[in-house]
């Protein structure tokens, strides 16, 4: 499907634009089935905590409805929206009442082989590790050269994942998705307020979880945390829930509150 | 001037930009007078660090000869040239032989009051803090959101250039500059390997104050450092250097050692 530049059809961004000088902007990955965007509160949500935290004065309601209508006319696929502040001139000081930007493009979902969710992935030991930004932690931002970095560390496709630390060891995350422990009965994923993505996905497993009665702790987690996991998968809002089969030399089984979860966060997909 | 794109003119770049999805690439800003890419050699030093840290294959020369036939179009300007890794679809795993893209653009030089240069600036205390990742430190790379933050931090007039330090507090440069103390006759200057912009001025400034027989000290740098130091200034390739007045509740005054840099930065760029 073509893409959209501010609601209209559009191959192309001008040389101004200062996603493209600078990453200065944010992004939503968003899976759509049958015209209709999957955790599309969730998106908005964190959409909108990144335009304020970023000082992007964007109109979310006219983005809420752009999303809409492009999802409708993309059927199933993938639909990311790139928010830019907007066009600049040369400077890190945009003008004066500059005009965000949305640019809008959809492609098919992407076709990963079924045994990553049935038996399993094996995640990639990224040595890139994730600097520690609290101004940007948490948010879809346009600088992703770490994750660039981390995702040139592997070639085979025996991993599905890499798994990334911060700069101080702590675990935080997959390249492209959120890392969940369990352990006993008790559900863990890492503190992001350091560095890491919160996904949406991620944040509607949070709020399941907490609904379904399960423990839930949001920590620093170490090695040891992993070492010591009964359970441990991965999550993001397109492929939903993947369990971790193997990390380096650490085994795991899927066990049954990572099923329980797949099968919640497939329903949140398909709805 | 009109931009090039892979040297032709264009006003646009298509939407699969590794540059506009993710910041993957480099950028150069040059000065040009009378036709003629300042400080040029340091800049293509630099940018071969980037790409050879990035790992994006470009070719060297090619780009050597194109910013040489632009600044000649140009007369008198500021060239900025943003070298992306190449377009792609979503994911972070560029394609196999991904080509990558070169986008010049030029722009009229920057109309700074003279009493920059004359009488010093004034720097504003940045609270935007510098992330610590050695991955990245020192290139000039696209994902710039931390000098967007820092740079929105103050608007009035009064303030020419803002500082700002690390996570940990260490003085590593200004936003689109980077900083020298002196110190009785030793100059200081950041130690740039977990955070922080390579300046090329600043590389040119090092190779000539060593030449002069002046001592150098890269080393890491405190607020007490700037406290005990006897002159301070910010350089970049574009208007050389300016010495520093005053920071915060500190005081200084051009100095000889800042006046003698000065003068070398303009020959520099005159050249």
């Amino acid at each position: 499907m073509h893409s959209w530049l501010d609601g209209l059809p559009a191959d192309a961004v001008n040389l101004q634009s200062r996603a493209l000088a600078y990453g200065d902007g944010l992004f939503e990955t968003i899976a759509v089935r049958a015209g209709r965007p999957s955790l599309l509160g969730y998106h908005l949500e964190r959409l909108a905590l990144g335009c304020q935290r970023l000082a992007i004065d964007a109109d979310q309601a006219l983005i809420a409805d752009e999303l809409c209508r492009y999802a409708s006319a993309l059927g199933d696929g993938v639909l990311k929206l790139i928010l830019v502040r907007g066009d600049s001139q040369r400077g890190y000081a945009p003008a004066a009442g500059v005009a965000p930007r949305r640019i809008l493009q959809g492609s098919p979902l992407p076709a990963y082989p079924a045994e990553h969710a049935e038996q399993g992935v094996r995640l990639f030991d990224c040595s890139t590790r994730l600097a520690q930004q609290p101004l940007l932690a948490g948010l879809k931002h346009l600088n992703r050269l770490e994750q660039v970095l981390a995702r040139a560390e592997w070639q085979d496709s025996d991993h599905a994942e890499g798994l990334m630390r911060d700069t101080s060891g702590r675990i935080i995350e997959g390249v492209f998705s959120n890392l969940f422990l369990v352990r006993g009965a008790e559900l863990l994923t890492a503190d992001l307020s350091r560095s890491g993505v919160a996904g949406v996905m991620r944040a509607a497993l949070i709020e399941q979880a907490t609904d379904a009665g399960i423990t839930l702790r949001i920590s620093d987690l170490s090695l040891q945390d992993l070492e010591q996991a009964d359970e441990v998968f991965v999550c993001n809002s397109v492929y939903g829930i993947w369990p971790v089969r193997a990390f380096a030399s650490l085994n795991w089984s899927p066990g049954p509150l990572t099923r329980k979860l797949q099968a919640i966060a497939r329903t949140l997909l398909d709805t």
